[in-house]
C-alpha cells in the first residue's frame, strides 16, 4: 500500500544554524516542500538583512531545489512602519513570544498588550502580514498556556482582519479557542499528537520528549488528535520540530524541544491511517495552510510552493537512534510507514 | 547562631546495597539516630533472614554506634500469620507498593484490596504492625495520588486500629485527608516542601529534581508546607533520599528520585527559620514519630533511639557537588546554615 502527499509543508520549523543548520536544513528539504523558519537565533533574525542572510545559509545548507523557506522575524517594539513595509517582501509573517517563555526568547518585551505592540499589530494588520504567537504565560508549566487565553481573545477581538497564528497549541483550551474566532488559526506538532506528560515524566524521566510548550494531560491530547484528523481548515502541521546534539539534551539540566523533521510524515500518516482518516491528511499537511497563508504551487515568489511529491509506503520502518549528533523522536522504536 | 537537634529521624530512607549502601549509609547515620529503612532492594527485602542480613549489611557500612537502622518488609500476598508473628521481632511496619508503580515496585499485587491483603492488614492490626504505603495508582502522573483517596478512605475506615503511614505525600489533597482519619499519618520529604513541577520541568529538564511522585503544582506544595510547620503531630519527616549514580540520571532515560540525606537538615532548619517556626522543628524530626512508632531514647532494643545532638548554625553552607558517584538535590546552591 502506498500514498503519495502532495507538497507536505511544515508550518513551524527551527533550523538553528550554522554546523547544525547544514544537518537538519537538508532533512527537512528532503520531505516538505515549503517551511515556516523561526527567527529565534542568538541575536534573533530581525532586520530584512538579517532575513536575506539567513535565507541564503538555508538554501545553501538544504541542497535541494524544491524547497522553499519561508522566512519569519522576531517580533520586537521598536518595529516601525518602515521596517514592516520593507519586511513585507521578504516575510509573510511576524513570530512573537511572550518574554523569556522559550529559548531564545529573552528578547522580547514583557507586556503584549503594551501601546506599542498594539500598534504595531494594527499595522500588521493593514498589511496583511500574519502572527505567529507562541502563547504562554509565565504561570505554573500546566496552567501557562490556558492562562494564554484571555489574552488570545483580546487581540482576535481588536484586530478582526489581522491573521493570528496560535502555534504549536496543546490544550483542549485552546482547541476549543481557535474555532470560536474567524482570525484565529493554529498550528500542531506530531509530539503533542503523540505523547502526554506521562510520557515525559511518568516512568521514568525522558529528555528527548521534553518540549515547550510541554506535553499535557491525556484530554487535552484527544482534543488535538480530533482537531487534527477532523476537516476543520483552520489547523495546520508545525512540526516545531528543532535539533539539539545529544549533550544538551542528556545532562543534568535539559533543553527542551524535540527534533521530528526526519520522521514527522512517517509517524503521520500511521496516525492519520490508524485513524480512518487518510483522506484529510493532505488538508493537514498541505491545504490549508495554502488557504491560510495564500500560497500556490510554483517555483518563484514568496508565495509559491514548489510542487514535490512524497511517496509513502506501508513497509516498517525503525527510526534512527540519532542524526549526526541529534536524537530523534522515539529513536529506536518501529513504526509501520516508511519514505520510498 | 546554633540550633540543637535532639535525635532526628529519618522515617523513610532508600539505602539500597553493596558499594552505594557504603557510600550513603554513613552519611545518614552521622546526621540521623535511627531511620526506616525501605526494602525495595533487587530482589526485595521479604523475609526475616532478609531482614538481619541487610540490617547486618547497613550497620556494617554505616560505621557509627549511634545510629539505628530500622527494617521494613516489602507487602506481598503470600505473608502468612507466621511469617508476620516472626517477623513483628525485627521490624515495626511493613512497607507497601502498589504494583509496578515505583522503582523496583513489580512484585506487588495489582489489587490493594483483594482478600488476601485484606487479611494481611487484619492480622497486621492485631499485631500493632504498621503499614507504610506508597499511594499512588497507575492514572496520569498528575493525578496519580490523588485518585488513590478513594482506596485510604476505605483502608481507614475497615482497619480502625491499623496505623497507616501515607508516604512522602505531595498533594493538598492527602493534606486534608491525613487529618481527617485518626489511624492515618503522613510523611513528608524536603523536596516536596522546596519544588514543584515548575522546578522540574518548568524551564530546564532537571534530572536531579525528579522524583515520584513527582512534584506537584504551587497550591500542593503550599499545602504540605502548612502542614510540616504546624503542630500537627501526625506529621513526620521522612526524606525519601534515594541515591542514584549520576549516570543514572543524566542520560536518555533518567531514574527518579533525589539523594537529599546529608543536606536534609540543613535545608529543614532554613525553611523552619525563614518560617518562624523553628520550635517546632523538633516535632516535625523527632517527637511526632516518637509517639506514632512508640519509640524512646536508649541504645538496645528495636524501639530504641540512640540520643545524638545535632547542632547547626547560621553559616554560608555551599551544597557540594556530589558525593563519590551522586549528585544531592541543588548541589552548588548556597544555604544559611550548616552542620557544625
Amino acid at each position: 500500500m502506498q500514498i503519495k502527499l502532495n507538497s507536505p509543508l511544515d508550518m513551524h520549523l527551527h533550523l538553528r544554524d550554522a554546523e547544525m543548520l547544514k544537518v537538519v536544513a537538508p532533512l527537512t528539504a528532503k520531505y516538505f516542500s515549503w517551511a515556516v523558519i523561526m527567527p529565534n537565533l542568538v541575536p534573533p533574525v530581525k532586520t530584512v538583512e538579517d532575513v536575506k542572510n539567513y535565507k541564503k545559509r538555508i538554501k545553501k545548507a538544504s541542497w535541494q531545489e524544491l524547497f522553499n523557506p519561508y522566512m519569519t522575524i522576531f517580533f520586537h517594539e521598536e518595529l516601525t512602519r518602515e521596517n514592516l513595509e520593507e519586511l513585507k517582501s521578504e516575510i509573510l509573517s511576524i513570530k512573537l513570544y511572550p518574554a523569556g517563555i522559550t529559548t531564545n526568547s529573552e528578547g522580547w518585551a514583557k507586556d503584549l498588550l503594551s501601546e506599542k505592540s498594539l500598534e504595531i499589530f494594527w499595522i500588521m494588520e493593514e498589511l496583511w502580514i500574519i502572527l505567529n504567537i507562541h502563547w504562554e504565560t509565565n504561570d505554573f508549566v500546566m496552567d501557562r498556556e490556558k492562562n494564554f487565553v484571555p489574552i488570545y481573545e483580546k487581540l482576535a477581538q481588536d484586530f478582526p482582519k489581522l491573521k493570528i497564528i496560535m502555534e504549536h497549541i496543546t490544550t483542549k483550551e485552546s482547541a476549543d479557542l481557535v474555532v470560536k474566532y474567524d482570525n484565529l488559526y493554529a498550528t500542531i506538532t506530531l509530539h503533542h499528537l503523540y505523547i502526554t506528560l506521562d510520557d515525559v515524566a511518568g516512568w521514568m524521566l525522558e529528555p528527548h520528549l521534553f518540549c515547550k510548550p510541554i506535553a499535557k494531560r491525556p484530554e487535552d491530547r484527544e482534543a488535538l488528535l480530533k482537531l487534527a484528523l477532523s476537516w476543520n481548515s483552520k489547523i495546520m502541521f508545525g512540526s516545531d520540530s528543532a535539533p539539539h546534539p545529544q549533550s544538551a539534551k542528556e545532562c543534568s539540566h535539559c533543553s527542551a524541544w524535540i527534533f521530528t523533521s526526519p520522521v514527522a510524515l512517517q509517524f503521520l500518516v500511521q496516525l492519520f491511517d490508524k485513524n480512518n482518516s487518510l483522506d484529510n491528511l493532505e488538508n493537514f499537511l498541505t491545504n490549508n495552510a495554502k488557504k491560510i497563508y495564500n500560497l500556490s504551487v510554483g517555483n518563484s515568489g514568496m508565495h509559491s510552493i514548489p510542487e514535490k511529491i512524497i511517496t509513502l509506503e506501508k513497509k516498517e520502518f525503525i527510526i534512527p537512534e540519532k542524526f549526526w549528533e541529534v536524537v530523534p523522536f522515539m529513536n529506536g522504536t518501529k513504526i509501520e510507514w516508511s519514505v520510498v
